[in-house]
């Protein structure tokens, strides 16, 4: 069997140019960058706001070590719409390399549903998340500067609150000690490096409208606190151009294919449970501008990712999905239920009866938004029969269907019954319904996303977070969405609660104010910003040619 | 007046196809990166060894803070060579981001004679330098790695040579404490973060002649020693595969052009300290395939870019230059020869014929090579008459002319005496004659460096070094060329002995290692390998608008 690389290199890749004309895009509107891949500058005068296209949003059940293959049924249901002459087009995150180099496999989809080029894209692609490296560092250099200069701000040196970012797994930044060496070397203090995709200029970069929108968030970024507890910004430090200007070509979408020349807009990165785990607005908004219908995806399951899309980005966007899919998988499910996990290739009915729940919570949670919801079974050789059937019964008595779907084997073709539903539901009039409102109070939005989406029984804040609650009060800072950093193992706090649990409550420990991307981060349980790597990293098993072929990424 | 980046904003910039098609490139060897920027992989059809260019090598005198506009009088004297119709491309270093957001200018050369896009070229240009600290650092990640996982090849986490890098002003990373915040966040260890234009993996990349090349020079670097004190490398963790994949793209020459639209390969940006300081080899050679001149310039003056070129990167590249170029300054020799540093608009023919030493030992130690030496003289406004037939009748003395340029002002235009003199040198068959064999002892190399380029006495090694060269030689790395770290600003290894000292001798703190890049760093002096900012860093000033169009950046 050909692994994703082998498949993706055998692939016959269209001239980017020529990917770009099937949705209207003109030579003028590309900034290539090699064969295969542009970045896209739309004529504001196909910014029409009156004829956008058609919204689906993909998102799952708990994630697992099994996999779900969100990104493979994305691809590959846009793959089928296109085959069903629905004029579709994909937008998608950008994947981090540091991960990459560790562990997991890219974010480029897998088998006959992938886009490519997926070793440019999983590596340094367009430069996008090394300009966002490039700006955060250089604005952390600044600070550190600042405090070198006589520390005219007056920043106390023990609530600098910008870390360093790196996209590379590397737990050995994650607590460090800089400015040692003597008093030309800097001023000594506590520090640590998140992977870049944490950085807060991802989410704001992924939030922009355009580069004024950049500029104006960049300013607002809290930075620091000084001696008197008062924030310190990026706009107090005046380098807000310099970092606007660093990231003036990292703002634009970068456009791809599918194996099948589906036209891929793949752009931002930010984490799902830090952030708002979405591609850009300027991304999904190109793509709604030249598209009749744009398959998106959100980050880890419907708790996390869709939720944060419906709630957060849907506003900002100005643009409600039409359908939402919900991914699961058979042996997902059967972890969910408590099956063992060197088992999953068994049948397992009762496990799998278990495991439903967990879909059910999911299905309800999206099914109040007021937008169609259906499910997308990515189906793996080993599902029986029996296993599929079950699932397919549950979902008919949650009030919408089941797809099973083969795109991995078998590309656009393995999800033609899926997408000529996501057609049709989509010509329904949605009624969306938010679940909060900006402007209500933190506790009454978190106890809706703990009671509605979660399942649970409400939040419970430390007095940590009680007490930062009020403070922010003060800066005006406590009506601002909420984020939820939270496991995307369990719909609750703890990653051991599979399935669908129902008594617990959401215990946030703190909140981390984020205010060039306008939210609060509501931390709960231990959320690592900078990754490890594992003991034998991806990185050993890579290689490369004097040709150029790489082996070994996946 | 306008200002570097105004003209270059306002210049006419062509396709970079058509730049290339100047030069007989097709636009099958071109990757473009937008409209104006490409990377070459030239066709290996055209390599032809026997039908390459003439090679015309930059230097200069020692930089003084007054700036001698090497760059700039390359930039020109390319255009004044193709305004003269002689097929001339020019051979650069990409700028480092981090001084560029710190106090200097970028390397893009100045007024008339620049390379564009300016502002493209100093950020992230086609994100090479991006591409190298992202592979510096995933080996650095996966050196803690090997200590987080057991330790198997017995790293001696006090003997990690192997630092982090980042293309940022940032003197508060010279020297941290890694791997702290307990057992599942690395071990604890000293470490520090060079620029990334320092890391060895750019010493490594500008000398590859291809990806195999590139990958076995990786594979040398040494990381670390083991506790029994033996140097462990990059082929030992394993990962040289996976760090080659990394740079595949960034081993690519990038074409860009002058405003006159002379065609400039741009790549690679190795220090003139500890390392060789000049372009890659990869981009040399392609120009000089394609071109019948070439125009490449070296880093900081003679002593140290200019010995390195001539040494060490010419039996690399297997090219001996047909001409070398001195660039001189009215106003930095004047500071040569005692002038203080606010009155160097003034008339002073003493300290200028005091200063006039410090060429007479550059024009000394080049000619001995046995290639022409010319000197240009970059004008200034202030420069007067009498001062320059002072420098003019100086040089003439010395088996040599000077020719003024006003290159700055008038581009090509105002170099073509320097470029016909430079044409017609180049008609010469030269008698190179190199300083020393490879395979000398390095304590004869550093002698023959200090005594004949210099003008000193000789070497004296710290008891470190001299005990380094012992060690070294049971490992057979005591024969490696030698990369001379020293301060720029003097013949000598005090910054301040200004002029052309005699009576010195240069004390060698200890040897660098660099096994992938095959050298020898011979430490002098106090050499920084993490700048830092100044009070008032230039991000401070920069901007852009709506439009996208940057101020600010020089």
């Amino acid at each position: 069997m050909k692994t994703d690389i082998e498949i993706a290199q055998a692939a016959e890749i269209w001239p980017i140019s020529k990917v770009a004309s099937q949705v209207g895009l003109t030579p003028a509107e590309l900034e290539p960058y090699g064969y295969d891949k542009a970045k896209v500058v739309l004529d504001p005068a196909k910014a029409d706001q009156a004829k956008l296209g058609k919204l689906i949003l993909v998102t799952s059940i708990n994630p697992t070590m099994a996999g779900e293959g969100k990104s493979t049924v994305t691809v590959g249901l846009a793959d089928a719409m296109n085959q069903l002459a629905a004029k579709t087009m994909v937008a998608l995150r950008e994947p981090s390399m540091g991960p990459v180099m560790g562990m997991k496999g890219g974010a480029t989809g897998g088998g006959m549903a992938q886009v490519v080029p997926m070793a440019d894209i999983n590596l340094h692609f367009t430069g996008d998340f090394h300009a966002l490296t490039s700006a955060h560092n250089t604005l952390a250099a600044l600070i550190d500067n600042s405090l070198q200069q006589g520390n005219p701000l007056n920043i106390d040196p023990r609530r600098i609150i910008w870390k360093r970012a790196l996209d590379v797994n590397d737990r050995a930044l994650r607590h460090i000690m800089i400015g040692l060496g003597g008093p030309t070397s800097g001023v000594p203090r506590e520090d640590g490096f998140d992977i870049t995709v944490a950085s807060e200029l991802m989410a704001i970069l992924t939030l922009s409208h355009d580069l004024m929108d950049l500029k104006a968030r960049i300013k607002r970024i809290v930075v620091a606190y000084n001696y008197d507890r008062q924030p310190v910004t990026v706009d107090n430090l005046g380098v807000a151009g310099a970092l606007t200007v660093m990231l003036k070509d990292a703002i634009k979408p970068n456009l791809v294919q599918t194996l099948e020349h589906t036209p891929v807009l793949i752009h931002g990165g930010p984490f799902a449970n830090i952030a708002q785990g979405t591609n850009s607005i300027k991304a999904t908004k190109t793509a709604l501008q030249l598209a009749d219908y744009v398959v998106t995806e959100a980050g880890f399951g419907a708790d996390l990712g869709g939720e944060k899309f419906l709630d957060f980005k849907v506003p900002l966007l100005g643009k409600t999905p039409d359908t939402i899919v919900i991914v699961a998988t058979v042996r997902a499910l059967k972890l969910n239920g408590g099956a063992n996990k060197d088992q999953l290739k068994v049948e397992d009915l009762a496990a799998l009866q278990a495991g439903l729940a967990n879909l059910g919570q999911h299905l309800k949670s999206m099914q109040r938004y007021g937008v169609p919801v259906l499910v997308a079974v990515n189906r793996f050789t080993e599902d029986t029969d029996a296993e599929l059937q079950l699932l397919t019964e549950y979902v008919s008595t949650k009030q919408t269907t089941a797809y099973p779907v083969t795109v991995w084997a078998d590309g656009g073709a393995g999800a033609k019954n899926l997408a000529q539903a996501v057609i049709d539901s989509s010509q329904q009039v949605s009624d969306f319904q938010p679940l909060y409102d900006f402007s209500e109070p933190a506790l009454d939005k978190l106890n809706k996303i703990v009671r509605d989406i979660y399942g649970g029984l409400g939040v419970e804040l430390s007095s940590k977070a009680e007490k930062q609650l009020k403070t922010f009060a003060k800066f005006g800072w406590d009506r601002l969405p909420i984020i939820m950093a939270k496991t995307q193992y369990s719909l609750s706090d703890d990653p051991k609660l599979l399935g669908a649990p129902h008594d617990f409550k959401i215990h946030v420990r703190e909140f981390v104010p984020k205010l060039g991307a306008g939210f609060l981060v509501a931390m709960t349980g231990t959320i690592l910003t900078m990754p490890g790597l594992p003991k034998h990293p991806a990185a050993m098993d890579m290689d490369i040619d004097a040709e150029g072929k790489i082996s070994g990424l996946s």
